[in-house]
């Protein structure tokens, strides 16, 4: 059982990405109470290596631009609680509850929800079995370790067009893997298309992953001729998409078929005084420009609800 | 008579501010066939001296901002028409046409309006006669001319503060004078209330410009009392508020009740393939980061409405 705080903040933003970094920035500058709690710092951003396409920016490290959204933020300084998870939230009646994993429970007028989404799995015969020992959902994190293997991309968008990129410096051949045609960026289609070692399967469904310590190939079926192959790689990079994280508000905050927060215009959600932004809302563009402006939107929109401009939810 | 031009582009924006520019950058990397028609480059933000809320970015002059902009936009090449205007636009049919002044109409299969806003007119008596001879509507560039000068902000939030901030680095005297109490962010209220020269009038209406060649003072009058004061001053700041430019799409599509054109959350319009992103929507958050998130959704509402994936227009 958790202890209540007795402090009530003007608002509190659960996540640490682009969209909760920027909702701090823009409450701080209005002098709000504000409070921001996340296990991890830089969202799933900090997952990639670099990243070109933050207007402003044309080509940086992911890692050197959280870095400056850090710093940025941090100029103007607000509470933070880094490293620990929010466990439940009670956002009935006007002061909403947030209890987290250091055992307390905080209150706040408004939270702004900015929990950002996660890789989704293949659910792949084999694929639990072998995460950390050849599955990996993040090719920035694991690549390195694939030097001069042979290895397989599964997905068509963009973060699997990324993955084959990233891995193309390192390991000897590169198998992708669709479901469907590509459906990635034609610049870095493009990109990948001129590999030399990498070869594309398109409609073909990845059916097991298979190994015995580690994973040693994969079974793939051609969508139209039913035909299988055997893919020999010591490693697969799972890159289908992603799912928000939304658990927490389940049942409680309207979401949509694929469990994203629904939001309008001004990032309100269905319950007074509730926002979301970025990756977890049904804003279905996954950008870092494009959470930073939802998370200035959001802290503007509870602002507003705080000083009595405007209505802190929507109904449409 | 306009030439129709027979290309067809896929996407067509108007506008060269943050929120048509990173739309650019959007639509350029998903080698979409892409014009963008704007008078000027920079938008908006180009008569502001520096910004701090542009989130990776803690303090730039605006300026190089922009151009950190262009040239990231420029890096994946658009076809620009600048320094030409917007004449008309027919967007009936599934081939949208705009009317250029070069005599040019362009076709395109979707339009990104971002054609932003402007500075609001106080209506005062006087205003009109005075404009460049002592009235301004823009601190960043007509503020050197009031060095040692007593001069007068109309306005009570943001604009206006920040008006009252550039203008302490040149002038001798500033009387600052709302309809309201002070409506903008808390930081900059506080530095404007720690400056020896300024002396706030809230409540106050602006009653008329006086002057003959030039402005020679003001005329406000207390909202409660009634009480009238007469300022002398050489230089009068309007920074009210803003315009949504929109004038284009009258009667066209759907605006609200300030003329702004009402988007959902993807920044659709009213009619299919056609778009809004920044200052000139219904998102009343006028801000550099907010622009640019919205010029991203926009370009991808466009590209999956293009390629198929989703309906290009809301109904709610």
């Amino acid at each position: 059982m958790n202890d209540i705080q007795d402090a009530v903040y003007e608002v509190l933003i659960i996540g640490g990405g682009p969209g909760g970094l920027n909702a701090a920035l823009y409450t701080s500058r209005k002098v709000l109470k504000t409070i921001l709690i996340s296990k991890t710092m830089g969202g799933q951003v900090a997952d990639t290596y670099d990243i070109e396409n933050y207007l402003g920016f044309s080509q940086i490290e992911t890692f050197d631009l959280i870095q400056k959204f850090e710093e940025h933020v941090e100029k103007f300084g607000i509470e933070k609680i880094i490293g620990e998870e929010v466990t439940s939230i009670d956002l009935t009646g006007t002061i909403k509850k947030v209890s987290v994993s250091n055992g307390i429970t905080y209150q706040a007028k408004t939270v702004i929800i900015a929990t950002g989404s996660r890789p989704k799995p293949l659910n792949a015969a084999g694929e639990k079995d072998f995460v950390g020992r050849g599955v990996s959902y993040c090719s920035t994190c694991d690549a390195p370790f694939y030097r001069e293997a042979d290895v397989a991309v599964i997905g068509g968008g963009n973060s699997a067009l990324e993955a084959v990129i990233d891995l193309d410096r390192v390991a000897k051949k590169i198998y992708m893997v669709s479901l469907t045609p590509l459906t990635g960026d034609k610049i870095l289609q493009d990109k990948v298309s001129a590999m030399s070692k990498v070869e594309i399967f398109t409609e073909y469904n990845t059916e097991a992953i298979n190994g015995e310590a580690a994973v040693n190939g994969i079974e793939i079926t051609a969508l139209k001729t039913g035909e299988k192959k055997l893919l020999d790689v010591e490693g697969v990079f799972i890159e289908i998409g992603l799912m928000p994280n939304s658990e927490l508000v389940k049942g409680i905050l309207p979401l949509n078929s694929i469990g994203e927060i629904k939001v309008d215009h001004l990032c309100r959600t269905g319950i007074e005084g509730v926002y979301a932004c970025g990756d977890v809302t049904n804003v279905p563009f996954k950008q870092v420009v494009v959470a930073a402006g939802e998370g200035a939107k959001a802290a503007l929109a509870a602002y507003g609800y705080l000083v009595g401009q405007a209505p802190g939810y929507f109904s449409y």
